[in-house]
């Protein structure tokens, strides 16, 4: 029907005839001229209708915003001075010669020109997907699975597609479950993630496997959480952890470098134990200079309770940041950053500001200055690096508590001080511990089929707290990219992780009996990564949430206002699938 | 880990070190050697042990099938008269100088040396995809995925992902529900097709949209049906028939061409009546030669009452086959042929023998010749062409009885007596009714978003039973690929078309309201195509089943032997989800 898109249509083609289609997304009228700005997924054009042609121009008064249109017209050059050099299409409009309107619109529902309601764009999805931005986020996304698929399909990965009607998996969040017509009474789940499947396929030989999968979860309502979203999922047999990181991070960098013309360079890698020290964080953003120092080894001995007990418990940590700059702190800033920390548990905030280069204590400010000799006050100086006009904030409790406390501080300080630097900061982190301790028992860090590194089943039952696993995240800007290990591919071994984790016999066939089965059968050793493709494309647009990023997605409280799903079952169908819907009393 | 794959293996490595892993195939002692065959997912190669290298020797005699190892050894050429031509690393081995054993294997479950059964298969279905066959057709499904996307990505298509968790589809057959935690009592349904979405997003200015995406129907049992299912689904704007057959049809080929080195040339299309009438199906196998050939007008006036009945009943059909060297047909074939075109309601199936080169009856042989004239037989003869050594078997019912029965027939005898000629006969069949009568009632015959063809709403309401639709079905051996349509953008035919349908304003509304809605806002013309991969794979790979191209699929009463889903939901989750399994009084 058309000879090309709007949007591509530049000088090159002035005094050629094209027939284009698309929306109207503006018209004004000038002088008896009426002029439009038609509008397709490549972009904008200019289109001008003259007296000249009575009729087209009759046909063209008729039109709206967003009227849907085919247009026939002739290329030239703008006058002087109307020149958009913004705009591909800015040196040229055409003249139209021939119109005809597909269909009419309506006035629409949103205000492009405003801030709409989130329940309001979700419920006219399709509108809100023809602003620019909106279809080129979409597009966007597109050409990235499109890359990220090039890529593994070329170092021979196999795109294989694992079942979405399954077996609860073990990740933790709740599962969705459909209920089963030809099994009354049971139900499939719906896959978290394909990591089981992904492992067997491993066991089946098939060697390198990758999917761009959607999972689920039905979480509780956060912020930025959806109840599908979509992994770039990959595993690897006969490879080890350098060998499915090289294979990623190449992945990840060809993408930038193709998609946003950036060299991201070789990744940096960084321990878990350093991470949480420096930054207070397994996800450290580099991007933000601040760092968490330690001081506890100087504060010993001071009479300020706050310091000398965390400094001397072994389980305490007292940690400074020196934020350059942060001396113009006001009283009432400095408060409000209390109240911050305070929310991760922190009781206080210390603080010191250097007013003048200090020499002892000369030109310090702080409260505490009174519990602090020169010795001390000049080592933390030396050690924090402090210069004139910046400030030390302190954290002192439990480790756990600075660590989360000071990590999270260290992120709002950068925010607000404006102090991060460069544009993209990637890292690996490693060497994570295998298990966490909570309510007095252990629980893995990743899942349960993620490897221990350098020990063997009985080492590792007799000391797991020291365990690391051969695992490893890929951090940018913060934000965790994607996760991925070595996974257990001897059956001693995965029997010792679930006696760690204290899964009797009986849960353990019951969870993962095929599982176990399988690694009877000459189990490779395997590896492999799951990457987030929303919170990727998130980051690579700009984009605020990972709806913005996604073309129907649900509100904060999992539903379509599109479809209005989800919505009441029909009573047959529910007696086919043999349940009931529950009233409550209270309903 | 290794140097390259097993599979790789060939003449120009001799000389070479390598280091390889995969799996124990197969292992022989002869004469104080011992032999492998190492597996990976490439291919086989040979393995040479011998005493010069004593621990190496001692390790290797530790070997067992399906043992998972690490291999280096030195390639070098076989010894004259063990080459084996049909490998691709048939005239190479390699002597075993290092090898590790990565993991044990119990004697397998299944033996490949002979059939298994399905439930065994899929019980351990990771060891049913190490046979080579398996993994290769999960390789070749990999590799059509791949051509597939760069085909539509080459032509400015975007993949866009559209969700799992939606409202119950209009398809027809019985939708997943997933119940909702979040709103209690309602449900989700699991999409049977993206349809609405992928119009909402040509609503959206997308343009140009692909998916190869996962669609559900909980259908009742059938032999080769899987609860879950992938169609290559894609949607245009501003493209009409033509352009997308046009699309679909350079991709099927350039697949084919890729895969297989197969030209299928330009498709030839057909009318859904001509290949109805010709063929007794909307789906007609082209390798076939045998044809449905009309003669009613010559039996209108005979005696007997099985023939001119039909003939002279507007509703009826009189249709012969010809099937050439069919004259050798015991009595009792004819009888199975005549109980077999009983399954689709023949009542009988007269037939006459061509023993001789006719010359008016001379040479014929029919138990109802004595009812047909000289000059009605020649004409029968003249018309179907009938030679010398041929039968001939008539058809005389109702049209849909005869069309359904003789097509039927004609499949098995194409097939019974060796005729189908060529190996990939493509073709569009076209024109198919808008609305098919049953039950006094109007259905669509693809899906109510179908444009008809040349005619406006009022038309349509004022004679749907002869209205054409713009649908277009792609045909392969007799499989239908895929089928498609041109879709309504005009709110107004859409209501005609609901009207002819029974559905009333409020069914519409509450069932594709949104969809109405969405129609008032400068909708554009639009038309796409949705291709059963599954299907699609099949027929590339010679595989009789979609089972063997999926690799983790359901048997056929919807369950996995493998995780064995579906399974009891625990309390706590029915609870969360306001859902009770009802129990039976006869369960």
């Amino acid at each position: 029907m058309r000879t090309d898109y709007c949007g591509n249509i530049d000088s090159s083609y002035v005094g050629q005839e094209v027939t284009l289609c698309g929306w109207v997304n503006k018209r004004r009228d000038l002088g008896g001229l009426i002029f439009i700005d038609l509008r397709d997924r490549e972009g904008i054009v200019q289109v001008v209708f003259d007296p000249d042609l009575p009729e087209v121009l009759e046909e063209a008064n008729k039109l709206r915003s967003e009227f849907c249109v085919k247009l026939t017209g002739k290329v030239r050059a703008r006058p002087e001075g109307q020149i958009n050099d913004a705009m591909r299409t800015g040196a040229i409009e055409i003249l139209g010669t021939g119109l005809e309107i597909f269909s009419k619109s309506a006035v629409l529902p949103l205000d492009w020109n405003q801030e709409n309601s989130e329940e309001q764009r979700l419920r006219y999805r399709y509108l809100d997907l023809r602003r620019p931005l909106m279809s080129q986020r979409l597009k966007f996304r597109a050409q990235v699975t499109a890359a990220v698929r090039r890529y593994l399909e070329d170092d021979g990965f196999l795109d294989i597609e694992t079942p979405i009607l399954t077996k609860a998996t073990p990740e933790g969040a709740r599962d969705y479950l459909v209920p089963s017509r030809t099994h009354k009474g049971e139900f499939f789940a719906l896959p978290q993630s394909p990591q089981l499947f992904k492992q067997l396929l491993m066991m089946s030989g098939m060697d390198r496997y990758y999917q761009i999968v959607k999972c689920f979860r039905d979480e509780d309502l956060r912020a930025d959480r959806q109840p599908e979203f979509t992994q770039i999922d990959l595993e690897t047999t006969f490879l080890d952890a350098n060998g499915v990181m090289k294979i990623t991070e190449g992945m990840i960098r060809d993408l930038f470098m193709k998609m946003l013309d950036v060299d991201l360079g070789d990744f940096p890698r960084m321990t878990y134990a350093e991470a949480m020290q420096r930054y207070g964080s397994d996800k450290p953003d580099l991007r933000n200079p601040l760092e968490l120092v330690d001081v506890a080894d100087l504060l010993k001995t001071v009479e300020f309770k706050v310091f000398s007990g965390p400094a001397n418990d072994d389980k305490g940590r007292v940690a400074v940041i020196r934020v350059p700059g942060g001396a113009s702190m006001s009283r009432k800033q400095i408060d409000e950053y209390t109240k911050f920390a305070g929310i991760y548990g922190a009781k206080g905030l210390a603080w010191i500001k250097i007013n003048e280069k200090a020499q002892g204590q000369e030109g310090l400010q702080s409260p505490i200055l009174k519990f602090l000799s020169e010795d001390i006050t000049d080592a933390i100086i030396a050690r924090t690096g402090a210069e004139q006009g910046d400030i030390l904030l302190f954290g002192a409790d439990s480790a756990t508590v600075v660590t989360e406390a000071m990590g999270a501080l260290r992120l709002k300080l950068g925010e607000d001080f404006e102090l991060l630097e460069g544009e993209w900061k990637p890292l690996w982190v490693v060497d994570f511990p295998m298990f966490e301790e909570a309510d007095g028992q252990m629980h893995a860090l990743h899942h349960p089929f993620t490897a221990p590194r350098g020990v063997d089943a009985q080492e590792l039952i007799d000391n797991p707290s020291e365990a690391l696993s051969d695992a490893y995240d890929m951090v940018l800007n913060g934000v965790e990219l994607g996760g991925g290990s070595v996974r257990i591919h001897d059956q001693q071994m995965q029997q010792a992780v679930f006696t760690v984790l204290g899964i009797d016999e009986e849960e353990a066939q019951n969870k993962f009996g095929f599982l176990l089965e399988a690694l009877q059968f000459g189990a490779p050793p395997h590896a492999g990564l799951a990457f987030g493709l929303d919170r990727l494309v998130m980051l690579m647009t700009g984009a605020t949430s990972i709806r913005d990023v996604m073309a129907f997605p649900k509100t904060t409280t999992a539903a379509c206002p599109l479809t209005d799903a989800p919505s009441a079952a029909n009573p047959q169908q529910l007696a086919d699938l043999a349940i009931d819907v529950v009233k409550k009393s209270t309903d």
